[in-house]
C-alpha cells in the first residue's frame, strides 16, 4: 500500500500544537516526527502532501446524525451516501448514526435495517447507536448483545410521547442494564408529556407559526428533564450523555451534576451556538427551516453553551444532522408547527463553524479538536483508532487552511437538502484535503473516493469511565 | 550526538495511551512511531532502551519546590543539588523553585540570589517563580522585566503577616500588573491575620503541641482567603493560581469560580491527598514532621481533593517540597507549635504517589500524567518543551515500571532530610530510567549524571489563557 | 352566650410572647389586655380560667389528615368522630381532611361523600382539600366551583401509579387551572413510576420486609419529583405546596426554589422529625407500624428538616394522620411490604411533639405556634378566624402546661388504632384545656363536648400569595 | 394619666391584619379589642381617635441613624433634636444611633459623648449602638460592660482604613467577645483596603466626578467583605448583622449563609431600593447628593434587594440617615469624589417609601410593618416594648392614611438638610397621627411634643437568637 507524508503543517490535537511531519503507512499513522529530525528527513514516501501554513488535524467525528430517518410521515433527506459524502467535504471522517428500534420490534431488526441502509454506500467510516423506542424485557436482553457487537450506546427519549417516548420506569430499567453491560445511555431530555399539553393549547389558541415551536418547548422543561435523567442515572448507577443541550438552565443542571463528580456528559450542536429564536421567528414560513428539538433558544443562552464548552461541562459538539427539504417536507407543517418535521442539516459545516469559534475567541484550537474529534471518539469507544493523530491510529486526517474564506450556502453545499440553515454566513477556514484511512477523500476541492469506501466501525464502551 | 530509541513501551500522555516507539535525537524527541511501522523498524539509533511492559511517560514537572529557603531562623535542608537529584530519582525532570524578594529589597536581587544557588549544581532543569514579599511601585515595575526574562509567575501570601504577607491592596496592585504583563499570580490563600489571633490564643491557653497547628489554621480561613483572592482577581481582571489547596471548603470556592468560567486554577500536593490531621496528632513531638501550611486536614477532606483532580477543578499536583530535619530544625518548635518550621519533604515521591492513586482507582493513567507533567508545564509556560512526549519536545522521559513495588523510607530516599513523611508506605510502581534532554540521569537504580547537567529554563506565560 | 376570661397566662402567637388576659365573647376572642390594665381588671366574665404559669396558645391547625380513607383494600381506622376527638385531646381545633375524587368520578361526588362522613360527628372544626385522582376537562372545571365553596386546595400524586397518580400533563393542566382560580396545588412528590420498578425488583429478589419500603422509595426520587413539581409550577405560573417532605435532598430543592423567590411551600410531619429508618428496621414485622409514604429516612436527614423549619424553607408541620391497626390492617403486608397500608397515626400528638422540639432547642416557642397553628391556617385560607389569638378570631384556645410530663402510649391515647408510633416516648408539656369557638372541649383531662360540635369551615384561598 | 382609644382602624402587625380598637393607658397599650365586642364598647377613655379607613400600626424603629456625626472634616447636619423630630414626622418613634469610640479612646468616653448629645433634646425614644474604631484588649472588656447597660450591638468597619477600619484580627476578637457576651456585631462590609487602591487610581486618572464613587466601590468588593465577615463570624461562633446591603452579589452571600442556618442578618436602606447609579451620574455636581457607602448600585440590583426582603434574607430596612448639606458640605468634594462626605438624609421618609413599596406590590402590608418596626425592634433587643402593637407594649402608635398622597421635597421636609434625595417623588400614603408612649407627637400635620420627650431606652440582646 502507498505511504504518504504530510509535511510542514501545524499538527493540532486535543493537547498538542506541534510542527510535525506525519507519515501514513497502510492506512494508519505510522509516525509523527520533528520536521528537522533525521528521522523525518529520511522518509521516502510514495507521495508527499505539503501542509505548510496549514493545520493538520484529526478527521472529525460526528456522533449524532440521522441519515434516512423516517420521521413525521416523511424521511430525512440525506441518505448514507449523500450524508457521508457531505460529511467528508466538511472534514468529518466518522459518523455515528442512530439505528431505530420500532415499537414492538426487536433491536436486532432495527440494527439490521440500518446496516442495510449504510452498507456499501458510505464515503467515510460509520458506526451506530441504537434508539430504544420500546424498553421491555426482551429489549434489555438485546442491549447486552449489541454492546458485544460494537453498538455500545442507547438513546432514550423523554420527549415524543407515543413515538419514541420512554417513561421513567423504562428509562430506569435501561439505565440499570447499561450500568451492568457498560453501555452509555444517551438522552433526549425534554418533558414531552408537559410539552404536548402546551402544544395542544398553543394550536387551540391559533398560535400555529413556527416560532411557537420554540415557545412551547420551554427551556425549563429541558432543564427539568435533564435533572430527572441525572437523578434516574444516579439511582441506576449508570453514566449519562445528554444530547443536543440548548438551554442555559439545562447546562446548569449538568454543571451541578459534574461538580458532584457524577459521570454525566453533555453534547451541544452548532445550531444552538450560532442560531437562535430570531431565526425561528423569521417572516413567512421561513422559521420552519430552523425547527428542531430541543429548539433554538434566545440568543442569551449561547454564552452558557460556550462557557460549558470551555469548562468541559459540555464535552462534545455533534450536529444532530437531520435534514428535511423546505419544499415538500418542512411545508407539511404550514398552519400547524407541530407537523413540521424536526431537524436541521449540518453534518457538512461542523468543523468549519467550530473553527470560526476559534477565530471568534470562544475556544482554543486544541479545544476545537477535542470537542469535534477526540472527545466524541473517546465518548463512544472509538479511540485510539479515531479522533486523534497518533502512531497506530487510523489515518483519518484533515489538512485545514485556517486562512481561507468561504460563504455557506445551499447553492454550494453537498448535503441533499434545498436550503442552508447558515445561508450567507461567512467562515474563515476551510478543509483542503481529507484522508480516510490514508485514502484521499477530498483533494483540494475534488471528491475523490468511491461510495462504499466507508466501513462500519464496531465500538468499544465509553472511554471516559475507566 | 547520540540517538536513542525507546522501544516496546506504552506511551502515556495527557490524552493518549499508545504502543509506540520513541526516537531521541539531539536531546529532543525526534519521532513517535508505531512499533510495527517500517518507519520505526528502520531506525538505527546509537542505543536502544527496552521498555516492554513498561510505561514511557514525560518527565515530571514539579512546579512548587523550596530548595535552600531561609524560613523561621533556619533553612530548608535540600540544596538545589540534593533536591534536584532527589527529584530525578523520583522521575521529575523539571522543577520550578521560588526566588524570594526580601522586604525592602528588589526582585532582581532575590532572583540573582536564587540563580546563584542553582547554577551549576542541578541534576535536572529548573525555572523560577518570584515571591513578592514587598509589593511597592518599584516591585510592580520589576514584574514586567521578570516576565520578559522568563520568570512569569509571582507568588503572594495572604498568610504570614510580617514575613511574606501582602495586604489586599498590594495583592490587587500586583494582580492588576499581572493582568497587564501576562504574569500569573500564585496565592498562598489563608487568612493569616485571623490565624495569628488564634495562634496567640492557643499558645496562651497552653495548646502548644503540633496538632494545634492544624486546629488554628482553620479550613474556613483557607476557604475565606481563596474566595477573597478570587474576588480580587476578578476586580483586577487577572488569572489566579491557588497553591497547596487542602480544605474541601477551598475546593468548593474554586469549583464555584470555575463554573462561572473564571480563569482560576488550583494546585494540591501529595501530603493533602495521603496524610491527615491523624499524622499531626501522632504522639510525642512526632506531629512536627507533618507541620506545613496550609495544614493537613481531617481525612474526610481528601475525597473533595480527589474529586477536584478528576473534575479538573484542581489542575496540578506539586509537592511544595520544603524539608526541615526533625532533629535540630523541626525541634525548634518543641513547646510552641508556631515555631516549627513549616514544610515537608516530597519532591522525590510525587510521581510514585500519584501512580499509586492510579492503582487505587482515584485517577486514570492519563490524568496522572496530566496533573504531574503536562498541566504544570502548560500552566507555567514550559510547553511545548516540557511536560509531554511529542516530536520537538525536550527528551525528558521516564521509563516507569508499573508493577514494581517499593517501600518509602528515610533510609532509602535521596532527599537531604532525616525523616520521611511516608515512612513505611508501600507503593506499586517505580521509576526505572530517567532521561533529561536525552541524557540518562537515572539508569535502573544508578544515578548517572553530573551535578550541573540541569539548566535554567526561561518560561513563557501561562498557556491556559489563550 | 357566656363570656370567659383567661387570666395570668403567657400568650404566645407567631410573633408575640406577652403576659395578657384574654376575653372570649360569643365564641370569638373579644379582647387581649394587659393583666394590670384597668381594662382587664374591669372585665366581669361568666367564668374565669386561671392560666397562671401556663401558655395560652391558639388551637392547633392540622392541615393533613385522612379520616376514614379507603386505601389498599382497607380504610384508615379513625372516623371523623374518633379522629377529631383525638385531635382535640392533643390541642388541635381545626383539621383539614382530604376528600377524594374517585377515578372516573366527579369532584362533587367525592366532596359530598366526605361531607357526609364528617357532618354531625366532629369534635372540632374541619375543612376539606380535594384529591384529584383523575384530571380531565370536567375535573378542571369543577376546580373553579370548589374554590368558590371553600375547597381551595387540590392534592395531586406523582406516586401511586394506577391509583392516585397524575402524569406531568395532568399536573400541568391542574396547576394552570389553579393559577387562574387561586387554588393551591398540594403535591405528593415521589417518582412513583420509578419506585414501582424498584418495588418489583425488590420483591422479585425476596426483599419483602418492611424496611425495604424505605429502601426502594429513595430520597433521590423524592427530590427528583420535588424538583419536577417546582418546574411544572413555574411553567404554569402557579404556587406549590409540597406535602410530607422527608428527605434532605428534597428540602434542598425547596431551598433553591425559595431562594429564587418562587411561591413554593413545604410541609413536614412529626414522624420525619422524630422517627427514622431505624424504626422501619425493627425486628419481626414491627417495622410495618412505621410504613408511610414518603417513607421515614435515615436519622441524618432530620437536621435538614429542623433547619428548614427554622429558616422557613418548610412552613408547616402537619401529621398526615392515616392510621391503620397493626392487627388486621398492617398485617396485610406480611411477606410483601408493598401491601402494607401506608400511614401512621399522629393527629393527637403534633402539638406535644413540637413543644418537645422547643424544649430540645430545635425551635422557639413562637415558631412552634407558627408552624403548628398560624402558618397552616394562613396557607389554607383560614385566617383570620383560625391559627392565631387576636380580637375577632374564633376562640379556639389551648391552655398548655409547659412543665407537665407525659408518656405517649397506645394504652392512653385516644386515636382508634392499636399501637402508637411513639410508644413510651416521654414528653415535657401537656394540653390542659381546649376551647373551640369558646366552648370547652377538653377540661383538665375530661372530654366535655358533644360529637357534632365541630363545624365545616369553608376556606379562602392561600393567604401567603397577596 | 389620660387614656386614649383608637377606634375603627385596621390594626396591622407583622402577622395580623385585624379590625380592632386599641386602648392606651399609662403610655402603654392596655388592650386590643374587637370593635363590636362589649369589651370595646364599654371603654370610657379620656379621648378617642377615629381611625376609620386608616391603618393603625406600630411606630417605626429606625435602627441606623447618624445624628451629629463628625465625618470627613464636617458633621452630619441633623442634631438629635432635628433628627428625631423629622423621624417623628415620618412615623418613626424609636431610633438607634451610633456612639463612636475614637481611636485611642475608651468606649465609655464615646458613649458618654453621645448621651450628652441626645439627652433632653429628642422628640422620640432613642438607643445606642457602639462603633468600635479601635479594638484592643481594653475595648473588648468594655464591650461586656456596655452590654450590661443596654448597648448590645457593636459596629465594625471593613472599610475606611485609617478611620474606622478594623483588620480581620480585630474583627475576629470582637466577634469572639460578642459570642460570649450576647452582643451583636454589625458590619460595614466593603473591602476598604482594595477600594482605596481603586480610589487612588481613579483620582490619578482624572476620574474625579461623584459617579466614580460608585465605580470604585465595586459590588464584588462588598460581596467579598460580606463573605469574609460571615466566615469570621463562623470561626468566632457569633451572629452577624450586615448593614446597608446594596449589591445583589452581597445578598447572594447572605442567602447562602442563611440557607446553612447561620445566624446572619442583613439590612438594606430605602436609597438602595429606590435610587441608583443613575442618580450618582446626574449632571454637574448633583451626583454628590447621592454619595454614600456602600454606594448606590445600578438599577438592576434592586430586584435582588426586594426579593431578599420578601424571602427574609434581608430582615430590616433602616435609613443610615447621615445628612450633609449640598451647600458647604457635599461641596467639599468638588474635584475629588473621595472628599464628598458620605451619607444621605432619609430618617423622615422610610415608613412612607416602604408603604409605597406595598402600593407598588413589592411587599405585603404585614411585611412592611415587620421590616420597618418589628424586626428592627427584635433584632436589637427592644421587644416587647417597641415594634409591635400588643398589650403591655409602649403606646408608640401611628395612624396612617393609606390613601393620602404627598410629594417629597426639601421645601417641605423636616430634616435639617438643604436637599432631598427624593425631590419630587410622589408617595401614596401619609402619617396622620403619631403617639409616643401614649403622648401625641404628630397630630394631623402639627408637631405637638416638646424636645426632650424622647427617652433613652436600654436594650436587651438580639431577640432572634433564642
Amino acid at each position: 500500500m502507498t505511504t504518504t507524508a504530510i509535511r510542514g503543517g501545524l499538527v493540532i490535537t486535543a493537547t498538542e500544537e506541534i510542527l510535525a511531519d506525519v507519515l501514513v503507512e497502510d492506512g494508519r499513522i505510522a509516525a509523527l516526527a520533528a520536521p528537522d529530525s533525521s528521522c523525518a528527513q529520511g522518509w521516502t514516501p510514495d507521495r508527499t502532501l505539503d501542509a505548510t501554513g496549514k493545520y493538520v488535524v484529526p478527521g472529525g467525528v460526528d456522533a449524532h446524525t440521522h441519515f434516512d430517518l423516517p420521521f413525521g410521515g416523511t424521511a430525512s433527506s440525506d441518505t448514507f451516501e449523500t450524508g457521508t459524502r457531505a460529511a467528508a467535504w466538511g472534514g468529518t471522517t466518522t459518523v455515528v448514526d442512530f439505528a431505530v428500534q420500532s415499537r414492538g420490534g426487536a433491536l436486532r431488526e432495527g440494527l439490521d435495517t440500518w446496516h442495510a441502509k449504510a452498507e456499501g454506500t458510505c464515503a467515510v467510516d460509520y458506526a451506530f447507536h441504537m434508539i430504544l423506542s420500546d424498553v421491555r424485557e426482551s429489549s434489555l436482553k438485546e442491549m447486552d448483545l449489541l454492546v458485544g457487537e460494537g453498538v455500545t450506546s442507547f438513546k432514550l427519549f423523554m420527549a415524543y410521547p407515543g413515538v419514541f417516548y420512554s417513561d421513567d420506569g423504562q428509562i430506569l430499567r435501561a439505565m440499570q442494564r447499561a450500568a451492568g453491560n457498560g453501555g452509555l445511555i444517551m438522552m433526549h431530555a425534554e418533558n414531552g408529556i408537559a410539552i404536548d399539553v402546551l402544544v395542544e393549547q398553543a394550536l387551540a389558541a391559533g398560535r400555529t407559526d413556527p416560532r411557537y415551536h420554540g415557545e412551547v418547548r420551554k427551556a425549563l422543561l429541558e432543564a427539568e428533564a435533564t435533572h430527572r435523567a441525572i437523578a434516574l442515572a444516579q439511582v441506576a448507577g449508570s453514566p449519562l450523555y445528554v444530547v443536543h443541550v440548548s438551554a442555559e438552565e439545562a447546562v446548569a443542571e449538568l454543571v451541578q451534576a459534574r461538580d458532584k463528580g457524577l459521570p454525566v456528559f453533555g453534547e451541544t450542536c452548532p445550531q444552538y451556538l450560532f442560531l437562535s429564536t430570531d431565526n425561528l421567528a423569521e417572516p413567512g414560513f421561513e422559521g420552519a427551516k430552523y425547527v428542531c428539538s430541543t429548539p433554538l433558544r434566545p440568543r442569551e443562552h449561547q454564552a452558557a453553551l460556550w462557557r460549558g464548552l470551555r469548562t468541559n461541562d459540555l464535552q462534545v459538539v455533534s450536529t444532530d444532522h437531520c435534514p428535511f427539504c423546505f419544499s415538500g417536507q418542512k411545508e407539511l407543517g404550514r398552519g400547524d408547527f407541530s407537523k413540521i418535521p424536526n431537524g436541521l442539516p449540518g453534518v457538512e459545516h461542523r468543523m468549519d463553524l467550530l473553527h470560526q469559534a476559534v477565530v471568534d475567541g470562544h475556544i482554543t484550537r486544541r479545544r476545537w479538536i477535542e470537542i469535534a474529534c477526540t472527545a466524541p471518539a473517546r465518548m463512544f469507544g472509538l479511540a485510539p483508532r479515531k479522533g486523534t493523530l497518533a502512531p497506530g491510529a487510523d489515518a483519518d486526517i484533515v489538512i485545514y487552511d485556517p486562512h481561507a474564506r468561504q460563504t455557506l450556502s445551499a447553492t454550494t453545499h453537498h448535503m441533499n437538502v434545498d436550503y442552508s440553515a447558515y445561508e450567507g454566513k461567512e467562515i474563515t477556514g476551510r478543509v483542503e484535503t481529507v484522508l480516510s484511512r490514508g485514502e484521499t477523500v477530498i483533494d483540494r476541492g475534488r471528491y475523490t473516493v468511491r461510495a462504499g469506501h466507508g466501513r462500519y466501525v464496531p465500538r468499544a464502551t465509553c472511554q471516559y469511565l475507566a
